[in-house]
């Protein structure tokens, strides 16, 4: 299975395997693959079974139902299908993607699931899954993702993860550990579930707190119906509200370079290293909330975290020899403090929400990068405010003390504002800056006082804001050791050793399932007894068992 | 390099790599490593390097100093050799090693340097690290272990984490997460301080957390004095208490079993299980605290957990395709809790201290145990209080209704003490019950109503306590089934499978070092950039460069 260019971009008109519906403020997201639109050839998507093309789909609807609807409280999501719900992950596909590929995979469900958390805690657009038939693996693993998980009690609706027995993998877009810190299952009957190939049923699904309802057939229907309305009822989402378009992005793909209107990457495949530039706004914000309304998916911080993700994603699964990003910005900061401020000063309304907790959603994106991340803080940047957090998200930053020679640009400064103190979690559920400064808790309040200063390099260094400040005769030096440097070693210590760093002080759900989940996983992915030749993943369906070696690690 | 079978025993008097020595309150802890003593053929532990029979004499060390040292208050750990600390891990004898091996390996150091931290934080002995000379990667994780770091500032003495850069591999002996969550270190000074492979001495280390200290060597045998002098004057340690002796376990090892004197393991290879006899104490507990000394090692909760743990240890190195640990007991339970509540009235006493902070980092190296644990509770067997708490470390428990026909052994019951309350938390910071019964708390209060009464098959099934209870007619196919299903699964699908199950709610530095760290270290070890024959650790000292793939993944 080779690689061919991913695209992260679709719309309800493009979707070949979900439908959505609409009806007051409940809709209905149906997941009815067709088995022909794979995304690699190999394999066919038979039982409702997905591969990255369904899941970018699943994305994309439900950032939509985020920005178009705001006035749905409430989302069913349910199968096309008769006799299944949902197989899961596609065992073919899974056994002929690179590790790579599988892993980037994983990774990529793994956020839209917590996205659609992120959609219930954030917004109260909160998620019931209606399980009619066979929710296997994957399957109840997007179930698990939801609030609320209603199973027909028609003896052949089942929630299963046969993952261990069946394929020698765990459940690893999150479904153990929702399992257990989620749904609390006690841990000896989710051994049991976990290893029972036919998964459990009826009133023993509920008994166990799998699913939290289980309705004849007949009332099944009804049972939805009136789960939806009790939802609906407690959900704060706002009455009336008009959705905008999130219209097509505007973006160009060349052969070093992907160019959107407010971001650039400029990729350097020898030297292993991608370049994203950042472009501040080019205008004032408009006055008030109507103000951004009006302006839609063109409101500078929407339409610039929107090319941002998309930037993300690309060199994620395009680019996988890409092993440093580096970020740079360029562009007015008091600008970008002005959008800042409109949007806090504007939270009441629920499109400035939805923008800021988008923010969140991808700076945890690019939290969880598997790269190096790097952010050159140089002259004429603008990294103040919600940008600053990109700084805060990268593993080194390094920042020009002055302007560079023969230039008229603005010394190098970061600025801060109230967004890096409280609404930009990361997966640990604190702030960059809590986490930055886990050993030394009393400088958030010295940084804090320092809201709105454009800090200058030496100013930066001293706080602990950045890494390092270089002056002009240093950097251009200093800068290309480290990049050099960082290129040299070995891709998956850097995986490794960062995936640790990254995340100091308390865990989450989130980073149980991005840390320890994953890690198992990635580590499963690799071995023989699943991926090898004679592997369960490989013989899957062959009719010949798979031949394990036995020594545990 | 091939496997022999690796002992666990060993005593002051056999060490070849450490040495200890007593002056009043404070002991040296001297680590000068014989480089020809290796456990396998192929390396030389240059450089006090160390492999794992290095660290079972440091277990072996720490553990004597509880028991045989109660009035040392400060233990000074430090070089024996001239310019180097540690070098760390043994590199040859890593890359020589089987997957398998190294990650037991590393299991097993992590699990001493834990309870190096358990001293301090429960017995109050507290570690100081003396580090001249170089202390790199497992070296530096050895001092992160203790709970203060001098460094000799004197040019050449250096700390370091050097794995990735020169290795490809991590700092995996808790060292990154020691570095985030201990130290508290900045994550880009972390990320920092990891790639460059030199590592940092002087003021910057201390500047960076790295180190609590840095002296000339010219005062640095009076500075770790001072501190020495300091800790000791804060640590509760009892004033002339006198150590009992841990003499050698009793213990015959015969082809498929091993006889301890409270402990029994058969070991059924064709099977893939070992089965785990605990027997009870065959006498009353002594009265009183001074009766537990005068019994000394022989007292049976001590006897047990000593035997307890070297079996456990033995099954992990020594019979590696082993899927299976089956728990069962024999004995009078009321004698068990006769013996609990005489180590419970008796806390204020050092050694029932360590005695019950003993059967906590027992308890604990069961749970993190790689092997599926099964508890069978059956008539005559004596699961009460702190046995208990075994049957609640498995993945599955069964328990029989009734008794066996033709015996006279009465019904198979498991009664609770208090010390399933509070005493043995497991590495995630709560008790086995907590975590089993996270999303219904309010059983564990149900359950505490139940301390003291035998409680039967069909009620521990109803509040939970067991995962299933069976009638004389199910029980031997139902286990069986059972046994056979497990043994039949990959290893390594049931090894990510119970490192995910096993730790619900919140998270420690403990459970991040086991969870997020090792697995990741685990899968760096199974990556061809680490461990192929073109990879950084095979290639080391060779004076040719390791060829990486450079995917990230």
């Amino acid at each position: 299975m080779t690689a061919k260019h991913i695209d992260f971009q679709t719309d309800p008109s493009r979707y070949r395997h979900w439908k959505l519906k609409f009806d007051g403020d409940v809709a209905e997201l149906i997941m009815d693959v067709d088995e022909n639109a794979t995304l690699f050839p190999g394999y066919n998507l038979k039982l409702n079974s997905y591969d990255l093309g369904v899941d970018i789909e699943l994305a994309d609807a439900v950032q939509r139902l985020r920005f178009e609807h705001p006035e749905v409280k409430v989302v069913v999501l349910k199968s096309g299908k008769d006799k299944v719900f949902c197989a899961g992950a596609n065992i073919r596909m899974l056994a002929g993607s690179s590790h790579t590929h599988k892993v980037n995979f994983c990774k990529f469900t793994n956020e839209t699931r917590n996205g659609m958390e992120d959609s219930s805690d954030a917004s109260g657009q909160k998620f019931i899954c209606a399980v009619r038939g066979t929710a296997a693996g994957g399957g109840y693993e997007l179930a698990l993702a939801t609030d609320y998980i209603i199973l027909a009690d028609d003896g052949n609706s089942t929630v299963s993860l046969p993952e261990v027995p069946l394929l020698a993998v765990l459940p690893g877009t999150g479904g153990l550990t929702r399992v257990t810190d989620k749904r609390k299952v006690r841990r000896d009957l989710a051994d049991a579930f976990c290893t029972v190939e036919e998964g459990v049923k009826g009133a023993r699904a509920v008994k166990w707190r799998l699913v939290d309802q289980c309705v004849p057939n007949s009332k099944f229907d009804q049972a939805v119906k009136d789960a939806a309305s009790k939802l609906a009822a407690q959900s704060q989402r706002p009455a009336g509200a008009k959705g905008i378009a999130l219209t097509p992005l505007a973006r160009t793909f060349e052969d070093t370079a992907v160019v959107y209107s407010a971001v650039r990457v400029d990729i350097d495949r020898a030297g292993r290293r991608a370049t994203i530039l950042i472009q501040g706004p080019t205008a004032p914000p408009p006055a008030d909330a109507a103000g951004i309304e009006s302006q839609g998916d063109q409101f500078w911080p929407l339409r610039l975290a929107r090319e941002l993700d998309d930037a993300i994603l690309h060199l994620r699964l395009n680019e996988p020899e890409i092993g440093v990003l580096i970020f740079k910005s360029q562009g007015d900061a008091s600008q970008v403090l002005a959008y800042d401020a409109l949007i806090a000063a504007t939270q009441a309304h629920w499109l400035a929400r939805e923008i800021r907790n988008y923010w969140k959603r991808v700076l945890k994106r690019i939290d969880v990068t598997s790269r190096s991340l790097v952010a050159l803080v140089e002259p004429g940047s603008c990294f103040a405010g919600t940008l600053a957090e990109i700084v805060f998200a990268c593993d080194r930053s390094f920042m020009l003390e002055g302007t560079f020679k023969g230039t008229n640009l603005p010394p190098a400064a970061l600025t801060l504002s109230a967004e890096s103190f409280g609404p930009y979690p990361m997966s640990n559920g604190i702030t960059r800056l809590a986490t930055r400064f886990l050993g030394e808790p009393e400088v958030i309040e010295k940084v804090k006082a320092e809201i709105g200063k454009p800090l200058v390099a030496e100013a930066c260094e001293d706080l602990g804001l950045v890494t390092t400040s270089y002056d002009t005769i240093d950097w251009e030096d200093e800068v290309r050791i480290f990049l050099e440097e960082r290129a040299s070693f070995s891709a998956d210590g850097l995986t490794g050793l960062e995936a640790n760093l990254r995340f100091a002080g308390p865990e989450t759900m989130e980073t149980k399932i991005f840390g320890r989940l994953t890690a198992w996983q990635n580590w499963i992915f690799q071995r023989p007894n699943a991926a090898g030749a004679e592997g369960a993943l490989k013989r899957y369906g062959s009719g010949v068992k798979a031949n394990f070696n036995q020594e545990r690690v």
